[in-house]
């Protein structure tokens, strides 16, 4: 009884939807359109680090393997920030100690891979997905030598933000909601090595942050003692990706902009030349199913601006979410597919829009006395009344049990009320007295 | 020195833009993908009459050839409301006189491809766009026999909203802004034939709605007397197309919801279940135009819904537009298309905006007191100030040289000032007082 599943794309996603399905006796097999990339070197150069956090931890533990995982995480406790006058300040990531998780995406990918075939999946590498056939049931895939037709009786596309799946099943459907947006910054991979016997040139256990108002650069640690950069920059204008076009600008700009991070930067010109540009797309569409036994999930399903996180968790707790339908609903995927999508959709929505909202906090607010000030008076305050303030980055990095169209709202509601509070004339004296607490504790009802 | 210039389309922007660059010297072949409308019988069945207003009209007089249209046009000089308790009403369209005009899209098509040719365009038909090459400059077509590649020094895709050279641009661009949006409402061609001799079997020279809160018909007068009728109706819920499912659902509801339209539709019923039901779609994209010598134009950069009656108008307006900065910069087709996108895709934008919104008002408010009054008061300040107040559907309809971006702008602003007015307790009674006409003045400073 238990369907022959085509699941198309390998990559974090795909494989660990594998993983799930396989468990429960599925008969999976994985189509990824690259190269094996645990035998072959992977093209360096674009791998944002990725922050591993509860949404997607919760979807690991769930089936068994996050003891695994955890062997290649390094836990951040908060934002290490590196200000433009050369001043550094650390901003934990809540009161109790919490933590995100700096994990590489290739050595991530890889072992999930490896966790997929233990658990039964087959994987097909070079695989190229060319079509769907929505009547006959079959993916037609495309190798060097030949073209392959698989028949399915569940199939998902998990092949990322510029699924094939996705435009196959665009292209087919009447009435379809599709939009792809762009926003004008690139992003860039650069590298902080290790220091000699594999020392950490900077803290560790954090995320490193140079907020530079329109632009920033993050850094995260890697298991190895070097720490992958990324820079956020304009594609256009001064300064952008265009107009730093030779080493001579890349780094004179630097020094003056990144000057601490500039010492630890050895090979800054040629990663700079060397790694591509990368966009940055938020997309969305609907519907995510066809037919009772096809879905997208993941990033195919509603691919997301990096700058809370949250892509690969949001995709992890796709599956987390879809085999607890599974349960519900008794293997009856009419009904699966129709709840995974109507609770799905909103969250993958609202997730969408608050990744937009944070590049604005990261790149922008976290070096602003006034934004620090009314973190500080949410901290304190949400330390008081754990019960009745959730701070907004909490709730969805550390509180899996809130929906993110939930954590949306409430973040909004909170923004108010502390758009209120910081209108307070001379805020900054007053901000621990009593008057201001009531003042929350009122607006809060 | 002249281009020779591949348009994508011979529909109604593809031809009218052909006349423009033929008459410069311009070397023009238009290829479409369907057969020749002019010798083969078209579908029927799924052609919203088009109503042409100044902004189409300004184009086509701009070319010489809007006297030839005027053979195939019909005046309709206002709003013939159908309500539902089997009054009418009838709202013309503005104070002077103004009138917009029926026309069949079949019709006119065959008279601007026509005109296409006698201005030395040539039209190949059945040629489907495969695919673009960007380098060599070059659109592939095939047809039933073979595959052509065809030089272009400047091409356009006027191939409507699901446009293929759209999808081909989309798809081999980086960073490409797309948004395709359908509303939940179809729309299903029916039909009032002519009486006898030829006669009207309603006011001819008026635009005839049943507004019934969620859905509406319209009918549109056509030269041999008929109306084609177009019913505008929710794809799923109570009523809808889903649920009128039989022809006797089909006559029942007809006959309670639109009982004086129901004698004078014979066919009723086949035409509801031969015709199709189209589903309406607004499209948005970013960019329009490609290496100084590729450019989307009409509906394939910026398909709408129909309820403003603009879709073609803009299209037109496209062309003039274009025309207009041919001449300005001198054939330097960099700078043309560059303005042509900077001007036309904010414009794009709000008419899409526009005709959106006007939808709620076609189907639901014209029939309500309330708006009616508004309109009033509106209608009784503009004509004693008409520098000061042109009503938003003048703005759109009669006014080419308001931007469509200015007239969103005003129409806000303008509705903003009526929503105090109707605001004012007995409005109903004291509508023609000087106070009202006085805050309406401040109001506007």
């Amino acid at each position: 009884m238990k369907k022959d599943t085509v699941i198309i794309g390998a990559g974090l996603v795909g494989s660990l939807l594998s993983i799930y399905l396989s468990k429960r006796g599925y008969n999976v097999k994985i189509y990824e359109r690259r190269a094996d990339m645990r035998k072959e070197k992977i093209a360096a150069g674009r791998s944002i680090n990725l922050a591993l956090s509860d949404r997607g931890i919760k979807a690991l533990e769930e089936v068994g393997i996050m003891e695994e995982i955890k062997k290649i995480a390094i836990p951040m406790h908060g934002r290490y920030i590196h200000n433009a006058d050369g001043s550094t300040a650390y901003q934990p990531y809540g009161n109790d100690g919490q933590f995100i998780n700096s994990v590489s995406r290739g050595e991530l990918n890889k072992m999930l891979m490896d966790l997929a075939e233990k658990n039964g999946a087959e994987i097909f590498f070079n695989e190229r997905c060319d079509a769907i056939d929505w009547k006959k049931k079959t993916v037609h895939f495309e190798n060097a030598e030949e073209l392959t037709t698989i028949h399915y009786q569940l199939a998902f596309g998990s092949d990322g933000a510029y699924s094939a799946a996705r435009l196959t099943h665009q292209l087919q459907h009447d009435r379809f909601q599709y939009q792809q947006y762009y926003i004008d910054f690139g992003y860039k991979e650069l590298n902080i090595p290790a220091g000699s016997n594999g020392a950490f040139m900077m803290e560790k256990n954090a995320l490193h942050i140079w907020p530079r108002g329109n632009y920033m650069l993050i850094a995260l640690p890697n298991m190895d003692g070097s720490f992958t950069c990324t820079l956020f920059f304009p594609f256009e204008g001064d300064p952008s990706f265009a107009s730093l076009d030779t080493k001579e600008k890349v780094r004179s700009f630097f020094e003056k902009t990144f000057a601490d991070a500039v010492p630890l930067m050895p090979t800054l010109e040629d990663d700079f030349f060397n790694n591509p540009t990368s966009s940055l797309v938020t997309v969305k569409c609907f519907p995510w199913v066809r037919n009772d036994d096809f879905a997208l999930i993941g990033d195919a399903a509603h691919a997301i601006v990096p700058f809370f996180g949250q892509g690969m968790n949001c995709g992890f707790e796709d599956c987390r979410v879809l085999n607890e339908l599974i349960d519900k609903h008794n293997e009856d995927w009419h009904l699966i597919l129709q709840e995974y999508q109507n609770l799905r959709k909103p969250d993958a929505d609202a997730i969408a829009e608050l990744a937009l909202n944070n590049f604005v906090e990261m790149r922008d607010k976290v070096g602003d006395p006034k934004f620090l000030l009314q973190k500080k008076i949410e901290t304190a305050f949400s330390k008081k009344y754990p019960g009745k303030w959730i701070p907004a980055y909490s709730q969805v990095t550390f509180s899996p049990q809130i929906r993110y169209s939930d954590a949306l709202k409430n973040s909004a509601k909170q923004e108010n009320i502390m758009q209120e509070v910081m209108a307070l004339p001379g805020i900054e004296n007053i901000w621990q007295d009593e008057v201001v607490e009531k003042m929350i504790l009122e607006k809060l009802h």
